[in-house]
């Protein structure tokens, strides 16, 4: 992979914005137009709930993935930076493949919405492979994996008939599976050399704490801005409130017993914390009481620190995968065990009178988690093999996790 | 006490939450539903206000508590533990206690936050306990506390005929007083080897203002949330902006009025500023214009910088109290200064003219204000008492304030 | 300027706050009173966005400002406390200029936010003058520049026929040719001797992302409250948004530009992420389609980023000019940019046939924008002469960036 200088970004990080962005503006001019506003105001009412989910990916993600003490600025700023380049990609591509009846498509409150959801597949799979690419790798990514999720989509809701708000909470077994799977091409060798910039320091855990925090208190909102019906999305926020409330308690009481002391382990917390809103985002509409969320949220947090406790050793040392950020036990296994569940739920509710329909039923769901996890890792492979070219400069093994390979820094910068 | 080492919770903190969480599943499934929602999604318009309250527990106290620089890890996440545990039991409590009419008692989001500010008595109690207990201790402190409350609660409204929203108001006092009274109880020495632990880092304060700025920017939310008349609500909001804009300018200007140097604490700024709403709470709905607003806010900063600066030195040496995070200073002394102004105004109210009236509502007050205070005192001295007992393998007093006793770290970590 | 040793503030601050609050709660007393609460709820309507509000002005630009590393507590602390000072002075500048009809002014939620509004002048000028003023010259600033700024709206409105909205919207161009203006006074030799203390640290740089990302995400919020109609609201929200996504990304791909090594510069990305937002402020409601908005934010990001990088060294060097925060590159310039485009559109907006009507209104605009400037500037310098007076016992040039004049340090702090 050449030098290990950092090479510069100088020419090509402008010039790719500058073309993106000229292409951008043209489709937007060309294909684009604001609704004509209604003076009725229904749009303004999801203001707030819009600006719930920015607070959760903007600011929560970002910290969220700032834990790597020599890595911060650069979880912080890409995070904003992929997010900002993707939310236009996707509008346009919602546009084309969804709302394309007429010459001209809308853009309201709901397509930006729509727009920043479909982006967080990015967010989330861009921590497992934080500290590994450069930000014209990030731009590469997050051209290529919001169109695989809008693809994904569009198959979700022709064939499997699902409906868009199904089809859009598949978003957190999509960007796992799909950021494992680029992960896995970008790190060859056991990233040894890394150890040590990996090391996690007390403040800037502290920020991942702020950022996990943000996620919890919104993770309803996130549930349920997508549903319809008043009623629906009361069920959906109560639902996920009482997921995590539970899923935060046994996150850090199971982390203790996982460890030789009984000590907790703060990694644990800010991944395990948030399983149970992951896990019950699929079956959010079909749980009726509050005990199945909480035993739901429960066993996902039970799973979530399970999985980040012995997963990674495994996935490191048999097939060289290295994610960084732990995004498959944080949002992999509780979304699988959430569709489990879902399913578990599906032939409960239908019964075992009509055994052909249940089993149709649950064909389907099976489906339904097929889908979106092959497409995340056929996408991820692919997505990694072409960060893998040398034309993206990609940064050298040896400056992974380094915020000083992207970075202007004072010449003494003070430390954590 | 036993061994400097701390003791592992290994087994015992484990075995605490599963109990629990099967024991709050069973009472869900059994005794509680869902409120069949209803399609006028009146209940939705409380979301956002529910988010603010939110914000305000699950991160403005974390931080707000997270200013000792080796215990901010902890301050930070058994904040949300407490609160998980406790808003699960206060929810249970509130159903047997208040709404058990029929067989099964509905949730709704109101529940939800009733639930939720509840159980701030002991998210502000654990200020003054903080690092001095561990996580199996918190757990029983959280049940006994949220228990007492609900009791003290039930009682006002059965005897002094309080109103729900007046009874909810008494969490600061309630809070305060059975924090100072539980951490009593820990204390036996005088903290001196603790001294060093508690030195203040510059960027822990920082994130102490954080969680200050949160608490200040919402509290109007807190003050109104509970009140059904629009226009109540409105009133309650400008009164707590009023006197928090101006504890805001008496914190800051004071702390330096008790400084030889005249140099300002942080300490000072991150209690004293709150000062405003907490002492308005009680008097939020008699107050009609914005002048006695900033008189009170004028007198509770300047009696929570007093309070702040001179009173822990003596709880600290004559009666062996430490407060680890003023919780007296912030919410106990403008907690009592807002009852007694709110009895000064209901005295002026009702005037001179027909004095048995007036001294009977005065007397009602003083109960208002007995009632809470008294039961907190108590509650917490007994709590404290419990917490004391060896089963809970309580940590060293060596190792009080001290993240390591409960937190796996890298090996290496780097500090702040 | 006297001695190196900072000189207390102990007798003067807590007086200057006694003798101002007395003033204010006595004009509160004669002239004010709540707005008689509807029972239609109208108003609660806009309570969610005056939360918005607030979370950008106390947290936002707070943390925003607290990118020097031996300066964060100041940076937090005194935003929070000019905002407090000047909300309760503006809300009294309002009533008597703009509401004076009857004898006694209401104040509702509308007033509130007004009034925060138009003490963001001082936020965003405090900026420029952050570090070398201390808290009783920034009281007298925050008195001199609310009244300036609402001399200028006055003048706006009654001269200019400007609407309110528009009026308003010349905050940023204010704000920040005031704190420009008021800065060169204060910076009378190059200021080398503050280099070492003006140094970044990693966190403290992080903190200032945190405030960044609060600003980014509420912008459309705050660009967005004052309008009335629904339609107008939806608009303006939708062009600051598309603004800002691209304004992100420009700033980072073109701060690599200016670099030798193609190094992104944080402090760019900090200014130059906002500056779609300001620029659109005043056109927000005449930009029908997304692409204009986008191409704003282009612009917008692009000019920051050459301003900053290229600007302050001329500034320091031939006019002895240090602007702390850059506020110029981050609301001066984009703030001028988005007011040429502004006239830009309104003269192809009105086409070129009848060219006399055309002239007349770019004429119009071209003075809106030179009132502002002139007026800030000109309130700039003068304040800047008061503030150098010898009886505000401002700081030396020694103890320019440093807390520690100002706050209570514990023995050991421990640093970043």
């Amino acid at each position: 992979m050449g030098s290990k200088y950092p090479k510069s970004l100088r020419i090509s990080l402008p010039l790719w914005a500058l073309i993106l962005e000229i292409v951008f503006i043209l489709v937007f001019f060309f294909f684009t137009s604001y609704e004509q506003p209604s003076e009725k105001s229904e749009l303004l009412k999801t203001y707030p709930a819009f600006q719930d989910i920015n607070v959760m990916l903007v600011l929560g993600l970002a910290f969220f993935k700032a834990s790597l003490w020599r890595y911060t600025w650069s979880s912080v700023a890409f995070n904003l930076f992929s997010l900002a380049v993707g939310v236009q990609w996707a509008i346009i591509l919602d546009g084309f493949l969804f709302n394309f009846s007429t010459r001209k498509f809308a853009i309201n409150i709901h397509s930006i919405i729509k727009g920043t959801m479909s982006t967080m597949v990015v967010l989330i799979s861009s921590g497992a492979t934080l500290g590994k690419i450069n930000l014209v790798q990030l731009i590469v990514m997050t051209l290529l994996e919001v169109t695989a999720f809008q693809g994904t989509k569009k198959l979700m809701q022709e064939f499997l008939k699902m409906y868009e708000y199904e089809s859009l909470m598949q978003i957190h077994i999509f960007g796992a599976y799909f950021g494992v799977a680029a992960a896995w091409r970008l790190s060859e060798s056991e990233l040894n050399m890394a150890k040590e910039k990996e090391r996690r320091a007390v403040a800037s855990n502290l920020f991942t704490a702020l950022g996990t925090l943000f996620l919890w208190i919104f993770w309803p909102t996130f549930n349920s801005v997508l549903l319809n019906s008043p009623g629906e999305k009361e069920i959906a926020i109560y639902n996920t409130y009482y997921a995590l409330a539970v899923s935060a308690v046994t996150a850090m009481s199971f982390s203790a017993a996982t460890h030789s002391n009984g000590k907790i382990s703060m990694t644990h917390v800010h991944r395990a914390t948030l399983a149970g809103g992951v896990a019950i985002g699929v079956s959010t509409i079909i749980i009726k009481s509050p005990w199945i969320a909480m035993v739901l949220g429960f066993s996902a947090g039970t799973i979530a620190v399970i999985g980040d406790k012995y997963l990674p050793r495994f996935f490191n040392q048999v097939i060289r995968l290295h994610d960084t950020c732990g995004v498959h036990a944080t949002f992999g296994l509780p979304a699988l065990l959430g569709r489990l569940i879902y399913i578990l739920l599906i032939a409960g509710h239908n019964g075992w009178t009509n055994l052909s329909e249940t089993g149709n039923k649950i064909l389907i769901s099976a489906g339904y988690l097929g889908l979106p996890m092959a497409m995340g890792l056929g996408g991820g492979v692919l997505t990694g093999l072409i960060l893998s070219f040398n034309i993206w400069k990609s940064p050298h093994e040896a400056k992974y996790f380094d915020d000083q390979a992207f970075w202007e820094f004072p010449h003494l910068a003070v430390g954590f």
